[in-house]
């Protein structure tokens, strides 16, 4: 086995989840992903934990979810043995890297929005774990990514296999700001796009340095962002970054909101799959999240969001649900079935404010080098 | 997909496991046995069942017993998530075949006996759920058989594609003895090993008509085999068919009984693996079952105790746990952590007599064309 692949696990198990003797941890691992989970195993029969594992297959969902379309079935809302399974948990790792990552592309999509209305309560609940989700470089993902294979497994490792404590201590900074702020303020100019000016509230939110794991209330391998909940956005908002949704590729994603809402929207690409986001719930209207990606070792987008996201110079918002963590204590942020991610560049031409102070600019923060050229 | 894959997922929902809308199903996936899974969760959508995957790869169990193992850990004998599962499932679909059937073949057997004890609760709770057994047709099983891919996946269809009304109502001819029956004695005699001369008793046990179907308390696909949980042994059996016990091959054993408890044994290679299931614990050296296989669409012997114990012609006896299914009502039976079948070929020079009628003579039942000639 590449020594990576356990290297991988080791941070997964102990510096992501800080699996402890005794805890009862849930792995799912995807079609291709088999090798991760061989070295997640070992890792967790060292550390003497408890280990569940599922199947987690694409196109066995696709199947699941065809057949149950073909007899007009509805969905059961609470499936009691994914609920136990969830509610018991400890801890709950999810290893992505399937065969094919359009796999569900011909499942109705009125059909895959029933099942995931159906599952918020399972959903919930595993979001109450100390869940961390993760992939295993596969030739699938290469693919999408536009990479060969080996150079994709280099990536990914690159973003993986970091100095998490030293990437925390950075963004420490970043959330003492978010923090401190009551308002964030995005603009970027660019030559054949709609420029980007869009405010929102921040106050009363706080940020969560995203450092990979659950210590850092951080649930993504690799991470390397800080988020916060935001509210109340003005403006428009234009994202540069192409993103799947649904199996369907959407680019140049416009954005209009007034009191918080979307009320206007295009794409260039994949219209018809925003659309049908937007109108799963009220909430899907409104931002659930404004992330600032910090991992530099991410130095290309890979039609992926788990790296996309992260990636050094991006700023990325979600509409949708809100992150508990983001909250006061006992308060509920924005509430919808669903949360998308979408993505613009910073690099170049662009302003980031909090409070009308400018903490990045062209992609250099304040504290960097090269900020007061 | 080949069309049998799917007629193996209609049989394995419908007749075996009696799925109905609203179940909750678990299925449990090995390496190699996705194409079935993918069937099952077709089917399982089109009834209108939850649907819940395990991934039950050898591989990772090995690794994780190995971790384990390495750091000297003691296994938690009540996994919490694992007896959530089974406690809350309806019915359980365990899919078999995996990439390499000796893939635990290096784990400690002290390892595996101890986890194997420490699984005993998990083990009661699925084993109370409608749970069936089956394979995929994979290569690693047409190895293990000696047969050719294709060729082995005829084989498995051959034996699970069954009209098994019929076979139901043959065994049923087959239970009815048993049931009214005190003791049954088998004989074979042969030139170049030892005789078998065993007498059993099975006052007050039922039968089970196993046809493939929880609704005949049967627990395989395929089956087709009648079974009985028999005590106070006496005797000698020698089993001509190879068999597999914790990756170990075992060839040739002998086994001596005194008041119900094996009291000598040998083989002629294998003798290691064999005694160690022996010594599990004491209801180890006594017989949980004895069954007939009666499904002359299995037509060899493929080194898988799921179709050889079912081979038409053929007489198995179990060391170990009995079925409950056997016993009367509240009473439990021969109680152990392993059951290990072990074969004998009937189908020349035998007679299997119940209270010393005839039944089965050279592999010819008495209501058979060719039994009075």
């Amino acid at each position: 086995m590449d020594e990576r692949v356990r290297e991988h696990a080791a941070v997964l198990v102990d510096w992501s989840a800080r699996i402890e003797t005794g805890d009862d941890v849930v792995v799912s691992v995807a079609e291709d992903a088999h090798e991760l989970g061989v070295a997640v195993a070992e890792a967790l029969g060292e550390r003497g934990a408890n280990v569940t594992t599922l199947y987690g297959s694409d196109e066995l969902s696709r199947a699941y979810l065809k057949g149950a379309e073909s007899e007009g079935r509805d969905f059961d809302d609470d499936p009691a043995v994914d609920r136990a399974i969830f509610e018991t948990a400890d801890a709950y790792l999810r290893i992505g890297g399937g065969r094919n990552t359009t796999a569900t592309a011909d499942v109705n999509r009125e059909t895959r929005q029933a099942y995931a209305k159906a599952r918020k309560g399972v959903r919930e609940a595993r979001m109450d774990t100390d869940w961390v989700s993760t992939v295993h470089p596969t030739r699938s993902l290469a693919q999408q990514a536009g990479m060969a294979y080996e150079e994709y497994q280099e990536f990914v490792y690159n973003a993986v296999l970091r100095d998490w404590e030293a990437l925390a201590e950075e963004m420490a900074e970043m959330k003492a700001i978010l923090d401190a702020g009551d308002e964030v303020r995005i603009v970027t100019e660019r030559d054949e796009a709609p420029d980007t000016d869009v405010s929102m509230s921040i106050a009363g939110r706080t940020a969560v340095n995203s450092a990979a794991s659950v210590a850092y209330d951080s649930h993504n391998l690799p991470s390397g962002e800080v988020f916060t909940a935001p509210y109340a956005t003005e403006g428009e908002v234009f994202f540069d970054v192409p993103m799947t949704i649904d199996a369907t590729r959407v680019r140049d994603v416009h954005l209009v909101f007034e009191d918080g809402e979307v009320v206007d929207f295009d794409a260039e690409t994949g219209a018809e799959a925003l659309a049908s986001v937007l109108d799963t719930d009220p909430g899907a209207r409104r931002l659930g999240e404004l992330g600032i990606g910090m991992n530099r070792g991410i130095d290309r987008f890979t039609d992926s969001i788990l790296f996309d996201e992260k990636m050094g110079d991006t700023v990325h918002l979600a509409v949708g649900r809100a992150y508990d963590a983001c909250l006061p204590e006992g308060e509920s942020g924005n509430d919808s079935a669903v949360h998308v991610d979408m993505i613009t560049d910073v690099s170049e031409r662009s302003r980031l404010e909090v409070d009308g102070e400018l903490v990045q600019r062209d992609g250099t923060f304040r504290w960097e080098d090269g900020f007061d050229d």
